[in-house]
């Protein structure tokens, strides 16, 4: 199997033969440096790539050699989409509130890249229960559904029990004081009483939109 | 102020004229004998006294001297109820599953006892949110609601956001693995994003009761 | 029922009917041009409004559309009130120390701007017990009583202990070291020896006052 | 929307319309009695019903009422099944080590009864990959694949590593000291450097089960 | 220095010229046939002694050999005691609730053999204040003060900020839920907002009565 | 009994009758405006003052109007003595490390103002025992021993071992990643399996030293 | 690489070529049928074989099919010992106190069986310095030391400050309160202020008698 | 034993000839002139020291009185190496992410100064077994191997499950959300299914390479 050994990374260059999409760059606790060395080592030989948690000053730095790069800020994160795959499927996108749409964002980037087709309804937290039921029809025609929620992180629970269908929850960091950093909804949604609901890492919105198109993908 | 010293517990027999009962016996963590101590010391002074968390051997044990004792098995109380206070005002209390019977008990009989007209509804959690939707005339003709729910503990985030009264809600330690003996609902209820949630103790049914019926005697 | 939808976020302008006053925009996790957006239009829907974890940035911003406003820095809260509810009942708030400042200024907001008679004590920790004792006709008039304190959160176990009605205790992220933001006071109410309280989350001055204020319109 | 009221539960008949499989019987907390009528009541109504968590003394107790019921004592599953659905797709079941088997059985007993084609490998731990890496050929047909693993629960990032499709990963209490009843593989679980992994509550193989079930029927 | 090697122990002899008081042994954690073999080995140097952590077996084997041995049960207690030590000083021991009363009585024997003279209060916790109020002549003549407390843990502060003498704060496990088996109280005490208060490990009555013999002795 | 009420604060002029020693000022979480008016109303009653955990902005504008002020800039205290109480009795100080100081600074601060002979050794942790050992004289001298220690914690339990008076243990907040900001050494230090040591929050100098002071004055 | 596929176990046979020693056994959380066919298939293949957290009965069912198996019932251990492997090197483990030794014994176990010599000294926690330093030979000659300890875990420290050895530190679950079972002397150990510490999970005598054997046979 | 008192600092100067290197200075939580000093004072006695945890500023204050020294940045180290000692053995350094490289360069200047043989591969955490694999021969020719992992944590488990040497382990506080700043892989190391695996302090690279050198110097 194929990678490509820059010293301080390891691109795993068989990684979108094995798993259906090249190697995603976390640039977090990475130096500027490495990062975009990644990210020109990656465009060598891939039409798309991503990189999260990507500040501007990254961007600018990489879109100095690759300049098709693009930047989504509030999602923090660097895009390289030479030849866009098909949008296939139904992937739906909930977020209890405004202040979670940035991990909305991470999502919404994340599975469109990955070739999906996907809609977002935000603000739609159980404070309100008519946001949600008003939207039962953006419920019912999705094949997988993403909640995002911070705080007392109850929508996963609200909406696994009206659906049929995958849900994947993301815990956020938003709140304060007994929420620490996301733990309170993380454990929320992993107690979640309906069943058909799995649980990714506080704030990870790449991961829940990498899962769920595993899933969006099945049969197409 | 009154008290009556017994050596291992100082009745406080002001407390009736302080705050409107007298002292309820927590047996947990107290001998048979200084739990029957206390009841009998209490008994001789009021009317109507509650023990909270006592098992079947403590009551029989009580029975013995204050034959009038009741025992509800469930709610693990032990009541004497001599003179009934008229019962006032409307207090609802909610449980999101069968499980929290238990806990739903030990309101019922507290609100009781201290004079509260009480109803319960059970086993209205979020999985099945119609089963709570059914019950709006209940909801909207009660002074005040308590909420019990263990895993997710997102009932009360949902009621709070329907109704303009106040909600006491009580996490329980019903559940498993990363419920951590009620630490996940009492973290989501304490994060409610609906405001108007007032939290107690894991499993305290006693304390949701007590501060109910301060809320419920308002005006009557 | 009634909400707008802004794309970021739902406007519960429902809100008011179902639960007595409109929504209050959290400010922390939203952009400025957001938090401005859900300003102006929760604006135009109502006389009297509030917002809270707003810096004097976001007031500013907020201001040049709505000369309106007023802001109060301790309390970081942006205020419209442009008809004055008429204030009712009688909620007493009391500080343990200095520190607590800020937050009892979120809940005196929050209470006068919902139409409450509000008074606040500061500085009455149980390090000097006589401070308290010294105010005992404060808490004899009250209807309901916010108690906030930090560091050892001892302060709502002694109120609950002296009065018959409500308590409603907020801890505090005021402290060092083994207080663990807040943590500490957290579970030391939740643990009250002396039943009759409700605890809110870790400087929710705002959930407590809106709670004490469902309670406090009781009966008038 | 359709439930019964038994008092002390409210049987959702319109789950299985709603959500596809009627409601699962948590029996742990709910007494003995309670548990059998929700079993009975659930039986009336439906031909396929599970009940989890529940000891042999509450098998003995249902089976007499109805007699067709079967009970796993592995994965304390009590099992009707009087019209089993054809078994359709394919769910590959993974675990660590031997221990952790009753966890898989819970798995197994509620994939099939939901009508999944289902198979289990044993004990292939990263601490022999070579029994992990010898069996890539039941990875690469599976359409979903349930990780179950205590101890350090690494094993769900080395099966995602490998594969394109989703991993549903179940951290188990098994394990002793800094396992922490199964916070560490939670832990390990939801910091998966592979991304496709989904999260559930520690030893719930139900949920796992039940969310494998939900992505193995699309397309089918 | 001196000390015996009994293969699994090592008995410190010198400890008692060292430090003032023999080694005191846990029982808790050493087969009965360890504990026995090193009360034994104390007694034969030692005219009194001091096991803590003991079970009534336990008890009636060590009896056997040494048949001056003292059992105290709700101290869980062993007592060598053939000479007595003059009693000094001046001890106060104050309890919250009655459910302390097994710490209580070990902070009692250990400062009773050690020398001291030692008084102690019972439930004097914060929801009634009189009754420690009424207890200020005992406070005031005290040298030293151990308070021991569980559930919020609130009567060391209390207490601290009425005198000018070293108080030792005990939290104990007593309580449920969130008192996490004592963490709230040592929380509480180790954020003491009077100072002046040391703390020691929960349900450590002997570490808080060896601490405040200390300091009783002081100019004795 | 006195005191002042400056609306934010309620300064506790009786404090020094009851408790021997002015009220102390916590700065941290006050404004500066507050800080200061408490100090000037502190000083306006006594002679010596103290303030904790205050930055040298904050002395700067007190020092404007009270010129006598000093400060400690380690310690990170605010000072007035203007009649010296004797210094009296023998506390020692002892550090485990270099970054320990400031909170040794803080507790030899403290300890002088409030009268009492204070001497510090400093850096004598437990990876060079030698260090300790030479210094067995001051240990033998002293009538209560201070040890401030972070990372491990393990410096009190060595001290206590070697001595027959009090130890208070400081936990502090240096060291890095499983310190998780002293949470280890506190509970190392209340773990001690040497009797003799009262435990204080993390990085709580000025408590040690008033807990110390109040034993070292004993018999003076 | 060879294992044997017995259903519910992948016995891993290659792991004596691999890593030295055949697989060892882990029985909590195995039925005892399971630990009895995988004990019989090792013996099969292996002359000396370790099953570590055995009860008692467990080791009778297993003597049945195999007569050679020896049993340590402090340690917990079923040691199976054909041909003695040569004991080699100088391992030298250490214990804090007498209730630490039950891990102590595991250690010495384990090592033994895989060919090291190996000594204990028990109870020499710092709380009596001089009885450790009276072993300083024994230290100076090991080439590798383990040593054990709960409740404060200081041991290591102060060991790994005496030596230029590699120190494999165990913490113990023996304490109570706030040793959180043994989450205490962890993190004291990871916080060793003297380097050349390394740690194993709490109560893990096997694993740090497999890496002190590891470190042993260096050079042998 | 020699050392030299600074007045804040005890210089070990012993600690060389004890445990066979100078005291490393732990610059953290030190002032810039302290931190001078002690590099001073060890400059004097010593031709090689090391300074850990030290930013660029300290560096360039430091370099002016001792212009030999050189600065590590990616390691946060400052070096003094005036007689490099014979580099012996094979140590070999293994990362999970380039993220964990500031780590991974404080293990290696720590080796390396201390005389050992080292190399390091970065980037071959188990998303892509086979980049790690791939480098089995590196495995198998050293004698110790160090393990970097942030996140999941999982790497230490899969190597030692691969090798018959010991595997000393460094969780680092890389990641986010649910890794809880290195608890995640924390807890995963500790719980490593693979015996032979030492773990220290998060971040810890300087302790790591300290035991590793311990263990590689065995029989050179």
């Amino acid at each position: 199997m194929k990678y490509e050994d820059l010293g301080f990374a390891r691109i795993d260059h068989d990684r979108k033969k094995r798993r259906g999409f090249p190697e995603v760059v976390l640039c977090e606790g990475k130096t500027d440096e490495q990062a975009v060395k990644i990210i020109e080592a990656l465009a060598k030989e891939n039409d798309n790539i991503l990189a999260s948690r990507a500040n501007s000053d990254l961007y600018k730095l990489a879109k100095k050699s690759i300049p098709e790069l693009r930047y989504n800020e509030l999602a923090r994160m660097i895009i390289l989409e030479k030849k866009s795959l098909p949008r296939v499927g139904s992937m739906l996108v909930l977020s209890a509130g405004t202040s979670d749409i940035p991990v909305v964002e991470e999502v919404v980037e994340t599975a469109s890249i990955m070739g999906n087709n996907v809609e977002s309804i935000n603000d739609v937290g159980v404070a309100g229960l008519h946001r949600l039921l008003d939207n039962m029809d953006y419920l019912k025609k999705a094949k997988v559904i993403v909640v995002v929620a911070g705080m007392d992180g109850a929508l996963p629970s609200v909406v696994a029990g009206l659906v049929d269908k995958p849900v994947i929850a993301v815990p956020t960091s938003i709140g304060y004081g007994a929420s620490f950093n996301g733990l309170a909804p993380l454990l929320t949604m992993l107690n979640s009483c309906s069943a058909g609901v799995g649980v990714v890492n506080i704030d990870n919105g790449f991961g829940a939109a990498y899962l769920a198109s595993l899933i969006n993908k099945i049969g197409e």
